[in-house]
């Protein structure tokens, strides 16, 4: 291994460690899911044929499925493809950005499944956890905290770092979203706190705690060549068109699902137009970075998580985008090497900018437009559907909706950065099989790599190689002899 | 910058014009969507509950959302995704090709709301413009037309310029939508005429005012890679998929959308045996072109736009979709070649193939369906409904329809010509920061690029290079003390 | 052509055949769909009518395009850029995967509407096909069968054989749908065993047929690059995301398509972990192969192919995802070799991996799962609609039902072994233009290539490149003078 000539490296012999963790873990997957998980009344046979006679339901067309199928998908592109090629800019890292965040994010699925089941539908007769559409939805949800933190350390970690990594997230993230959305009784169908903030903080603590001083010995392939940057658009693209479907994926039926999309499809637009501006102002010759393009023109759709819901207006909508397109890039010029120079935060994708900033705006944006709610806008039952007031939370005033938002936004942040110091200082173990410093960013350390590029021969040009080798090998001889 | 070396240059420099645009027309969104907009009654809270009360609708479900978000999105993906990587195919505008694209999209639908919304929407009472799933959908399509015009500049012009062809385009493109849906009274979901005759005409137009007579010694970069027409693919493909949602996005629920992709889908299958076909026996050796598959396979999308909802019959789309293939790849092999030597139209993408003559025919081939259109056919109400026979064009025969829908054609040609050629001499003032001559076709103009890919030496490669270089000295050192 | 070079090569000249067949099959289309298809009740405009008041139906949301278009949509994807990319890793073949797997999918997809229309739903009074969509989704997955037996064959055939290919595919599989399907009424909603094991055994037996012992001289371009690998990705990501719309496009409406989207959700992600653990296990250091994460985490899909529309239960999902992964990475690092070896079978693709033998397993775990079936877990109803008991079915008993599944997946397999190798015959009359041995894996063959790669030069390079070279002439005409 290269790592013998560059002097003392961490090993990155991965052959027992990670097909330990992956078997361990699935057949854990197999016997919790064994024992806990169950088809809900929508997908099991028999329950879908009682609950359509129980409700009075003539059509199949009620079934939950057709209200969220399509957003699921959408989704779930946004898991794979989206994150997954978003993190495929770097030169030779793009195997280890698109490989990894599919490994974890299969993992983090299935844990979420139990996890966010055992505290948000456990029956506590049967002690079953019953899943249909919305389920999967929440389970790609919640991957999404861990694959924000993997984009702070993308290139600097093992796979089976990544899958503790993940193991803690997910279970994090449950308790965080309990809390946050059952006991404080917050709203936040597209996540800005507890998938963005949450994820945002937690990554950028794990890299804090795995800070690498000396990171420049990889600086050759911390960077992005022109192809890889066409494959991190494809990223950027997909996550940017199905935002909306991820803001409206969960929210109520019929007009909140609607006004969902309208609000983030406008939000996204203007950022986009602002983070143009910004990049190009950003630089001496007034070019554009595709960092900032692939990157903070999707900041405004962290920051409609909380808020798309509302009643925000068209024009809320936009003010937001506006906002974050400028916000998020200027992150991207100024805060990013500031964080690195002086915090000792090495933040490769740069998620403070794209995630931890434009969710924790999100959250109080949301905060901010719950507690101007009024029933004015919102009708009696609007207002009570859109916040879920009812059952004990039936007397809450909006102002107070609005407090208990915030307070939402600052647990979330609480979790991330606690949660991320401990298990960054886990992660620390010399066990995972981490690269050394001069050996990040490299997909070497971790795939069997094909041969280069340039030693594709065309058939012609093989050929002519190789006679050219010849004619160089007697036209050296002859030189030789001459000599 | 390079031009110094080149000789004599236009200016690159964006840094104040393109902020300058970018800000000042999204603070102009921000105040007319301030004024204008509102969700609609699908989309409001307190709307949608009083919308079902009032027409009786007990589920969610009949929210035209859910008619419509499925395509929709698939509208999205075409028109970012689409679009966006269709254009990448020259070897160094990639970054250009899908980032322009998505800046004058992301502008392009928040004024096409607007401009759609007076002329369609505005309700007379309030003043207001009230918007829905439908909206964003015919958002899209409006930005659509502009994407359709970037086509034949693509490599030589400026973001600026492109941020005028679009706000012209869309101003434009609501204009004759309005003569040739409203007042013509014309059925044209799919846009073979409102959308791509005229953006197709109007890219056409402008390309020939912009008439660069030096533009081969750029020639050197007008053309594509391997891995570009591979990522160019990925567009075509997008858009090939797509197209039945694109023509049934805003078709009339139930039967009207089923039926326009089916047609859709069958005329684009048949499309692309003709495009290969023609494609092998253009070249003297029967080698396929990439450029035909990926765009004159797309053809029959274009021409089924008006027609695909009429009663065309599976075996019409098909005959449709035979005769664009051979009609687009026809104009690929011979017609742009031809008119760029003798009418001096360079058309960088052959839009003239893919847009402009197929959106043409489909025009007149929706004229022809819809004046054999019959009552036997459709049955009563299906007439009515299909060409919307009702109100003032109750007494319309077919026959008057189908000379209103060719006259609707003629419209569309007419405002993307004459439209063009305005746009084009505004977009000669010489302030928009357009590439010289000799660099066109390079995102070197515009783009901060990453460092050549030639240049990622593997770990080991890197350090035998160094090696290597160590020795090279030494050697070179020893002869030059031995000679 | 480089054949000269080389010596005797087979013609690789395809401006005539390609051509004919094109046209002629293409023309035989119109000609057939003029004949034979007709829109069906839901999508004809006055038909649609009738039925809505026939059957009582106030919404039109009741048309069955609602409850399937989403996830035609989704099939449509993986058929084209699924399918189509993943075929795009082999490093000069790229054009070729992507372009020959779009030619034979556009011209399948109309074949097989004809022929299973012929074979499902001839009306036998009018002699008419009517057609919506469910045929389409039935189409393209008839086409799935031949573009699986693409996969044995690429870059070894010509176009125009695999027209043939795709020809008798569609025909075989049409058959040997109806006997399974029909006369033996085994449940395969997601074709486990009428496309993948049909599928995967026709290509085995083509390729088989077509042993090529010289095809070493081609072995150089038989591999991967790092770009060629990430777009092969895309096509991995995008069929792996949307295999729960592949496996439930066409389950019955309501819990049936809910389920199986669960279950093969679950069954992929534990596919994945296996396939990551098996891939670092196969090798020395323990890295991870590209090959195997982009088609055996896929093997899940495919075995869930019968089963997932049944009550196999999430932790069943799981164990059958488990052991996929498993068994197909096994065959990608042990069998594929094995069977190039000593049973001379090239297998480009390693369809034995991902289809035949997955899809085998699949088919006799359908068969368990339908014979362990009972009325406690179904419901009476749901037993009945799940297995479609009903008519001349009503009697058969779940254990008979069992038994037929399991019959049904023999008659796959022999139906694609007798299959293939009558058609591997056809194949080698030295008509089609296949390629020789040395010529195998080169879009050199089939597509007019753009220049490579390297020689894209950045203006300012290009330029140094030039006065470098100038001086380059002065020097070693100052050396020759020197010496």
């Amino acid at each position: 291994i290269a790592g013998n000539f560059f002097g003392p490296q961490n090993n990155t012999y991965i052959r027992v460690s990670l097909p330990a963790v992956c078997f361990v873990w699935q057949i854990a997957m197999v016997i919790l899911f064994g024992v806990f998980i169950r088809y809900d009344e929508e997908s099991d046979e028999k329950g879908w044929h009682e609950f359509k006679r129980s409700h009075n339901i003539t059509s199949n067309i009620e079934n939950d499925f057709y209200f969220r199928y399509p957003s699921f998908q959408d989704v779930h592109v946004m898991i794979f493809v989206g994150f997954g090629f978003l993190m495929t800019f770097l030169k030779r890292y793009s195997f280890g950005g698109v490989g990894f965040n599919f490994l974890i994010a299969a993992f983090g699925l299935q844990w979420a499944l139990l996890m966010q089941g055992w505290f948000h539908s456990l029956d506590p007769v049967t002690g079953k956890i019953t899943i249909g559409i919305e389920s999967l939805i929440n389970a790609d949800f919640c991957c999404a905290g861990s694959l924000i933190a993997y984009g702070a350390l993308l290139g600097k970690v093992s796979p089976v770092q990544l899958m503790i990594v993940t193991l803690f997230g997910v279970t994090l993230f449950a308790v965080e979203e309990y809390i946050i959305l059952d006991l404080l009784h917050c709203r936040d169908a597209g996540g800005s706190m507890v998938i963005h903030t949450f994820g945002g903080y937690y990554g950028l603590a794990i890299s804090w705690v795995l800070y690498r001083p000396n990171l420049n010995l990889s600086k050759r392939l911390n960077g992005s060549v022109y192809h890889s940057d066409l494959f991190a658009m494809i990223g950027a693209l997909f996550l940017w068109m199905f935002w909306p479907s991820f803001n409206s994926a969960i929210t109520n039926h019929g007009a909140g699902q609607h006004r969902t999309v309208i609000n983030t499809y406008l939000s996204l637009a203007a950022c986009v137009l602002t983070t143009f501006a910004i990049s190009s102002m950003g630089q001496k010759k007034g070019k554009l970075d595709m960092v900032h393009i692939q990157n903070a023109s999707l900041a405004a759709g962290v920051a409609m998580g909380t808020s798309a819901e509302f009643m925000i207006t068209p024009y809320g909508s936009i003010i937001v985008g506006f906002c974050c397109g400028i916000i998020s890039t200027f992150g991207y010029l100024y805060v990013t090497p500031f964080l690195e120079k002086r915090l000792k935060l090495q933040d490769t994708c740069g998620i403070h900018n794209l995630h931890a900033v434009p969710g924790m705006l999100g959250g109080f944006v949301g905060a901010i437009v719950a507690a101007a709610a009024t029933e004015e806008v919102y009708g009696k039952e609007g207002l009570v559907e859109t916040f879920g007031l009812s059952g004990k939370f039936e007397n809450r005033s909006m102002s107070t909706q609005g407090a208990y938002q915030a307070a939402g936004t600052c647990v979330a942040i609480a979790f991330g950065l606690v949660g991320g110091v401990c298990v960054g200082f886990i992660l620390r173990f010399p066990l995972w099989g981490d690269p050394a410093d001069d050996f990040c960013f490299d997909d070497e350390a971790y795939w069997e790599l094909p041969e280069d590029e340039e030693t594709i021969p065309p058939v012609l040009e093989y050929n002519n190689h190789m006679i050219n080798k010849h004619q160089d090998t007697h036209e050296s001889q002859f030189s030789l002899e001459e000599s």
